[in-house]
């Protein structure tokens, strides 16, 4: 198959619509970037839909000290889209197939990690945004934008059955809240917590419950009861309550962190039972206080993950198309991602941002 | 076998001399003491050497708010003793035999945890000092004591190859650094860290060793170098030398972090390969600051272990017997106790005071 003709503006690059900030403190607004052409392993997507992640907000106002933001920043890492070219090499995507794009967009291929098959860990990968372009120069640029070229290794099949908008936030919010599940044994018999009832934390309800988990969620507001319980959860803990919190003492074998403020763990840690982990997928700045003890007496684990590898990630889809699970999303246009980041702020969304991009035509 | 006749001075149980401390500021001080008549499942030992662990210091001066001390506190779980009577229902042991108690002198038996064969997270455990003395009231009183009287379930046989003065802080200082490398897995071809070398790392560095891995020690004391290596390890790093820390960055598969002082664990953490874990066994009861994105971005894991279960106790004294294991110990009279605290304080010893308890028939 020959790559397809371009609409580019002048060889090797196109130029794109998308949303950029220009500072820590700037809004995002419209620019034009450039795209590469397709190189014979690539895909061009035309971006449909693109969920909005918290990391998007970190990353624009260069919140995190380990990974600072160079400007502009075009953010956006949970990718919908339509194939509209394919380069040469291309095998599994063909134009007018729906494919999505997740946080990585290339890896160096040869390290232990990318042989093992965990990209995720590559420590020359490059990421979706804020990672140099080898392409273009600068920086890469995120799926707030019209298009997106990406090499195939690194784009994803979407199950013909989910909801195309819900389907987005898979892209970091269901592969970071599946793959720790996956990496700790999460099953039917288990009993499994999650923290925080937000974007991650609600597909992380769901992916428990689907995998046959006795799930508690833990919240801080009474209000989110009936909404975690009709998302799957058996039980929802006050956390603030201590004789809610003290009556589950010991007695979890998983607990999935998806808290990104400061919080204090060793609440939970506590929770766990002999041999039990929490995982901290929320990247939180400031260190965490945890007690050896908490961890001492019964041989507890805390760890993190981010994301998950290429396979994996394939799988979460498939898995989300066999359980017909999406993320619960409130569609926006991208003329509203200022106000959305201010309402992600106060939790105000349930439970995630998907921006239609066709909106950013009009822009 | 019936029970051998006891010197005791009432019906059920004999007088001891011992050494207790009376409250957190005192010193210890000769004591006599009550031990039980042993029963028909228990063992009495006359003991003749026993371990000083920092746990009888922290416990001594009540400094886990986690373990508050009963006085008086008789301290003492590196237990080495000659059989002197048994129990009509004990097996495995007979009058003459040399034997070992550690940490622990009883457990429900009845939990998942014992039935796991994990009596060391049994919910109703009995420390073998500062625990509820289920048979005479009051607590129990450790090994700095002429004899003692445990269920034969918590004795251990002693290899005959082993240095009995040496042999003693096997109990502890032994199986608290053993239990967590088998546990995750420390094998030939592994990279493994020992942090601290005092009485439980110098413990670590002669198993990692003779388990095969690649043994780095960390220490902050240059002229530990040397020991370092004699005892085992392959490499030596200063902690405080960033360069020197920077170049095992991501590199180890375990590390094991014996230093029961505060201290910053992340500077471990960033040395840790993908899945690479640190288990923590030293009881710091300040919180440690940890990192989120240390443990997210290679999903590390941190961990805590205490000592190990009775079956994995003898595992680890037959495996000193074969490959001729035992701490570096200086042996002293019970005499120079408070003054051997004062030395541990300032991690002058090499590696662990071993008291020869024949000197308590003196005092």
């Amino acid at each position: 198959m020959s790559t397809t003709q371009l609409d580019s503006k002048s060889y090797g690059q196109y130029n794109a619509k998308a949303y950029s900030a220009g500072s820590p403190t700037s809004p995002l607004a419209p620019t034009i970037i450039a795209r590469r052409d397709p190189g014979e392993q690539d895909v061009r997507l035309e971006i449909l839909f693109c969920g909005i992640c918290h990391s998007d907000l970190h990353q624009v106002r260069n919140e995190w000290s380990v990974m600072p933001t160079v400007y502009p920043c075009i953010p956006g890492h949970e990718i919908i889209g339509r194939v509209t070219h394919v380069g040469s090499a291309v095998t599994k995507f063909k134009p007018g197939d729906i494919a999505a794009v997740g946080c990585l967009v290339d890896s160096d291929g040869s390290c232990p990690e990318c042989h093992a098959g965990l990209e995720q860990f590559c420590p020359n990968m490059i990421l979706t945004y804020n990672s140099p372009d080898v392409h273009l120069g600068g920086m890469t640029y995120g799926g707030y934008s019209e298009s997106i070229v990406v090499k195939e290794h690194f784009v994803f099949s979407v199950p013909s059955n989910l909801d195309l908008a819900g389907a987005a936030p898979l892209l970091c919010a269901g592969i970071t809240t599946y793959s720790p599940m996956r990496h700790w044994g999460v099953t039917k018999g288990k009993k499994v917590g999650v923290v925080g009832l937000g974007g991650l934390g609600h597909m992380a309800v769901k992916f428990a419950h689907a995998l046959g988990a006795h799930t508690v969620v833990f919240t801080t507001s009474p209000n989110k009861k009936d909404d975690a319980l009709s998302l799957g959860a058996e039980e929802v803990v006050l956390s603030h309550d201590a004789d809610q919190m003290n009556k589950h003492a010991s007695s979890f074998d998983f607990i999935l962190d998806a808290v990104s403020a400061e919080h204090d763990v060793n609440a939970y840690v506590q929770l766990l039972s002999r041999d039990g982990n929490i995982t901290l997928v929320g990247g939180v700045d400031k260190p965490h206080a945890v007690s050896a003890f908490g961890l001492l007496l019964k041989r507890r684990s805390i760890s993190g993950s981010v994301i998950g590898s290429i396979v994996e990630t394939q799988e979460m889809l498939d898995f989300c198309g066999k359980h017909n699970i999406a993320a619960d999303v409130e569609v926006i246009p991208i003329q509203k991602v200022n106000e959305a980041y201010e309402r992600l702020l106060k939790s105000n969304v349930k439970y995630r941002f998907s921006i239609d991009m066709k909106s950013l035509k009009s822009s």
